[in-house]
């Protein structure tokens, strides 16, 4: 097979589909009007982004107003969970999260336990799961917020966040899942799932990189994170990014329709775990059956991870060994630590996601040049013993 | 004359350059790699970024390193006023600003007096500055921050940061300017400024809506308002917004070498204000001598300033009452209350805010309608009396 491009790495990002770009680009070039400005330009603007926020909410199963745009899924992740922390303080202090988050919920939690909060990092099985009654044997009297991811960015594990919902509405707890791997690449309704707030990002679902959403149950108490004009119905100063809000409206509708398709996408990330788990000493990590459609994260013992991805890179593929907001890290990934791989068997672990883009075509060539790539390395390698 | 369309808002938001939006396409379609990937497409991203950061650097005057691309002002003024606030309450829990601040100066401000902080909002002049000596006057020994914008959004009042700052050094106190408004109109250089924190925004120097940064002086003492998985230097979690970057590095290379035309601009509002001031019972609000180049604030007494707006807008001509982002709002401009006028002439205020792009036929023009305007609704009125 001759030398392709194969960008295998859809859970860092992915490429924004034309028809986003397409979408966001009248409120660059004519639209740019201030949303907040009661002129003909501005009121051009307020429509566009009511109908945007309109279309967002019905494709999440909500209203418009329990919807708040940020500038990326961090931002909604640090201010669902600092806000709701800070707004119930009163109530309590206690806080209770998965070892296995993002760090943007690991960081949070660390910072607010530095201000005087309590965090339980829950531990996971060797899948990568909490069960709902892990959570309720967590809940105290003084907890506050559960933050249980919707699905793991690094080994596709989905959580069971209906039933641990319903746990936490049973304790009068509140309930948020960072959900931003998870939206546009299984179906989710809101209102069904049950949860109080909910964080998603546009640059997982091919828009580009600088939107993100928050939605927030009609009633939750939660404070803000940004100060501001009065923009989002008061819930986050900063004038509108319209453009990206259209094209982050545009990319869920898109990933929505394109649900079905992602079948396709799983049984070519089946594949690709099958074939390559047919290696010595090699495992895949994750539920085969609780996973993300493109999600596949193998481990091969006695080599490095960064070396296959060196290796990979030059054969013209993307993928990545964790998660790319720690992948400038050394250490072991804290998920793949926490699923119980001791620390060696980590850092020989490689993560694909595939998206809608990739073919047959794709996995046939990602299996022989990663196939060849541990073999090759795994010869150099003095820990290696057939 | 016949009808035209003046857009002159220009303190409200600005049309993206074509210049910028071509800059920031290639990070749509093509280079749009997660900067914290260790792939081609990643390192792509990541070297762009960079660059972009160094740039934005050199044409403000400071290292790289210094900069936080933010996803908007009230974002950076934020992560400023808050980030110092709780990184040296140990010290002392009192903040100075001004009463004519923006709303995400503000607002952020009296989150933090309901945390514990104490905040002294210093009274303005009839010219809407502080001095020097009134923040030192102000100073007290649990006193860590000052922040006084570089220029006010509603009047256009320069304040004397570099003064400020440095009385606030010689107190051993943290100095900061919301330059929201100031970035790109006039010239700044930090270092010589001398401020410890900066902040600015894209959207009102011809980028997109949805980037702002945050310099903060090396040394300086903030914690993060967005915790994740440590982009920008471990200070502001959140994949990087990298088309806006570009976009936001090109407007403010353009704003840069386009700064000897606001000469030419400054000519067309001193032209502006003479005209519009021959009207009977009519002032202008503001500093005539420290004023951005662009900004004409008129009182018209006895009318209402969302009459004024909403006729002008029929005609063509896009401008304000007070800044967009409380504009819906019906009290009156805190600015204009700040500045001595009762509230009845404030209401009749209107904010003209003009660009590079601003003609001297768009001058005429809105002199003609507003002219025309202020009689027309003049004479409906019950309170006017020649």
């Amino acid at each position: 097979m001759g030398k392709r491009f194969v960008y295998a790495d859809n859970a860092a990002t992915t490429a924004p589909y034309p028809e986003v770009i397409d979408e966001m680009m009248p409120y660059l070039r004519e639209k740019w009007g201030n949303p907040s400005s009661i002129h003909g330009k501005g009121e051009e603007a307020k429509a566009a982004l009511a109908a945007y926020r309109e279309k967002v909410a019905s494709l999440l199963g909500c209203e418009a107003g329990e919807i708040v745009f940020t500038s990326c899924g961090t931002e909604a992740d640090n201010h669902a969970i600092r806000g709701a922390a800070y707004a119930n303080a009163a109530k309590g202090k206690h806080i209770i999260t998965t070892k296995v988050e993002h760090p943007a919920v690991l960081n949070t939690c660390k910072a607010l336990e530095k201000e005087g909060f309590r965090v339980t990092y829950l531990d996971v099985d060797g899948e990568g799961r909490v069960s709902a009654e892990d959570v309720e044997r967590a809940i105290c009297e003084d907890t506050v917020l559960v933050s249980v991811m919707y699905a793991n960015n690094e080994i596709g594990t989905i959580m069971p966040v209906r039933e641990i919902a319903a746990v936490c509405h049973a304790h009068g707890v509140l309930c948020m899942t960072d959900a931003v791997q998870a939206v546009g690449a299984v179906p989710i309704n809101v209102r069904e799932l049950g949860v109080d707030m909910l964080t998603a990002s546009g640059h997982k679902i091919h828009a580009p990189k600088g939107i993100g959403l928050l939605y927030i149950e009609k009633g939750t108490r939660i404070k803000n994170l940004i100060e501001g004009g009065g923009q989002e119905r008061g819930r986050r100063g900063g004038t509108e990014n319209l453009p990206y809000i259209a094209a982050f409206a545009k990319a869920l509708e898109i990933a929505v329709e394109k649900l079905p398709d992602m079948a396709r996408v799983a049984k070519m990330r089946d594949r690709l775990i099958a074939e390559l788990t047919k290696l010595p000493r090699t495992r895949v990590n994750g539920s085969l059956t609780h996973r993300l459609p493109g999600n596949a994260n193998i481990s091969f013992e006695c080599i490095e991870g960064e070396s296959i991805l060196l290796l990979m890179d030059m054969a013209g593929i993307c993928c990545s060994t964790g998660s790319a907001c720690s992948s400038n890290s050394l250490d072991p990934s804290h998920v793949l630590l926490a699923i119980g791989l001791p620390h060696e068997v980590a850092h020989g672990s490689v993560r694909i996601t595939l998206a809608h883009e990739n073919t047959e075509e794709d996995v046939d060539y990602i299996i022989e040049k990663l196939t060849e790539t541990v073999e090759r390395l795994r010869k150099m390698s003095p820990l290696w013993k057939e």
